[in-house]
């Protein structure tokens, strides 16, 4: 199967400040094994797609630091932030302009799964399952009350494969509890497969606007003109994500409950969940050196520098430089919350 | 009165880690209003003691640091670290040189005082009382239960200064709550006023090898023979303190309450009872930049970097270049303990 595979690194990962900032975003961050989160999730296609129907969409004002990493892939350039239906617009118009009826598998730059063989296959079976009217997504099945994702519920089981009933929005916590215990809803990953037609059509009925943009940039690729016309229907594209703008309304979808280990790693938090832990249950990352006495539950990341921790517990301590980060771990989801106030230039 | 003032530069400091190293030990700290303990000390005593009667103690390897700061006070250099009883040996021996009957006051550099003014009061006080063959002590009326200091029990009233019953070391807790309470217990502060043939009688009776030291030393001072005859009495010389080798056994000690604010600057929670405190009760210190969201009753140093907290309290942060130290408020005491595993290169 021709498919391509469109990688978007449009993640900025305020959370994960001091590390992530707007130069340096979260698909550059190394947080596992020296490796980029991009890079890893380039790796992982590897086996799947050749280089030339890869494409990786981030913004212009993103080159320097991605020609750095020299990355296995097609580089396309969105002139600023329109979200994830801007990114699959522009993708499309490339994929489609080269192979109308190929089949893409849409996934994030910037999320950790522990297990490419496993990854490989559910996308194959993704891809498989991708036969027009159909849009598949892989679903993640839920390990804890996430209230920070959106969830997929699950209908009737069809072959390898559940129709997607619904896709719904983060949950309050009582309600992430109740699905979490259901076993009828999935974490929303923001990884689909379609054929190029499928979305064509999506694109048509629920995002009008978007759509025009995409016509107009098929027919540009390859042309003179195309510089003038992505930057006329980029200034004026609305921006909305894919699961909003189409996911939400497309009557045919499937979901695939993925078989890997996953993680958004979208806060602190997720090196506890991904990396091995300490026999004082801390969760210790970067190139740096942490030193602790009875010190416990942490999330300790030390870039470059040293961390000495003394009779705490469950905190979040990031060393960047001489920026520290230190925040209770059930709050690593207000760490934009701090990000805010440093550009405002307010004080404690 | 021609009395001199010897200031005794030997703490390290090592509970101020990381802002304290064996090369920047804390006399040297800028803690407060960017001046250092040390230099805030001889500012102190500079409207009672014309410079040539100020002499500070320190040990030989820290010349560059202190010739850093061109004090104004005539330096006098210890081979190594032989404890107060060292310093107060080879000081008198400088004194009685040149004033065999003269008074001094012998003081900690590194202590915090909130009053110039009470303090040379209370020195001025203490320097009167201190007619052979007594010894009189500044004892700081305690504000809390400590446990990290010794205590002094005051006996009978008389004019303006009590008679010291005794001199009792780091008590319990328990302990240091009943001295609290009974308010007859203040706080040794190491500040001691006495006459030159006091302190002869002293050293002949409790200690002998300082004794003959000191009479070697005064022997030697201004002659070829000098750096020679430190050299071979410091080599043997005992390491003991003040309180112990000898207040714990004069007869004749008299006790002045002090009326100035002190702090020992012990550990990092000084800041907390010495600088003032935000509206959420922290103690923000250092010339770097502090941002917090919902933190309460943290003692925040930022060297020269950015500390940003969230959702935390009780803490004490520091921050120093690229290192930083992250530990409970009440383990204060504690830090020390970092300091040991990081000596030796353990990890958590």
């Amino acid at each position: 199967m021709d498919a391509y595979a469109v990688v978007m690194a449009g993640g900025r990962g305020e959370r994960l400040w001091p590390l992530s900032t707007p130069e340096h975003p979260k698909p550059f961050l190394r947080l596992f094994n020296g490796k980029s989160l991009l890079e890893a999730t380039l790796d992982r296609l590897a086996g799947l797609f050749p280089e030339e129907r890869t494409l990786l969409l981030l913004r212009e004002d993103l080159k320097p630091a991605v020609e750095a990493l020299e990355p296995k892939a097609r580089v396309v350039y969105e002139p600023s932030a329109r979200d994830t239906a801007g990114a699959l617009v522009l993708a499309l118009a490339h994929v489609a302009h080269e192979a109308p009826q190929a089949r893409l598998v849409l996934l994030p730059a910037d999320h950790y799964v522990n297990d490419t063989q496993l990854f490989q296959n559910d996308l194959t079976a993704a891809l498989e399952a991708a036969d027009p009217p159909h849009v598949v997504t892989l679903g993640i099945p839920p390990t804890r009350p996430e209230t920070g994702y959106g969830y997929i519920r699950l209908g009737a089981r069809e072959n390898g494969w559940h129709r997607a009933e619904a896709f719904v929005e983060k949950p309050t916590y009582a309600t992430a509890l109740h699905y979490l215990q259901s076993r009828q809803y999935l974490w929303n990953a923001g990884i689909f497969a379609f054929a190029v037609p499928t979305m064509e059509a999506l694109l048509e009925a629920h995002l009008p606007e978007h759509y025009r943009a995409y016509r107009a940039l098929r027919a540009a690729i390859g042309t003179d003109a195309y510089p003038e016309v992505l930057a006329e229907h980029w200034a004026t594209l609305p921006k909305t994500s894919i699961d909003y703008g189409i996911m939400e309304k497309a009557p045919h979808v499937r979901v695939i409950p993925a078989r890997f280990g996953w993680d958004d790693v979208g806060t602190w938090r997720a090196l506890e969940r991904t990396l091995p832990l300490d026999e004082y249950d801390n969760a210790v990352a970067g190139t740096g050196r942490h030193v602790g006495v009875e010190t416990r539950g942490c999330v300790i990341y030390a870039q470059d520098g040293l961390v000495a921790t003394l009779g705490v517990s469950g905190l979040i301590v990031a060393q960047l430089g001489k920026t520290v980060l230190v925040a209770d771990k059930e709050r690593a989801h207000e760490v934009r919350e701090l990000v805010r106030r440093l550009e405002n230039g307010q004080a404690s």
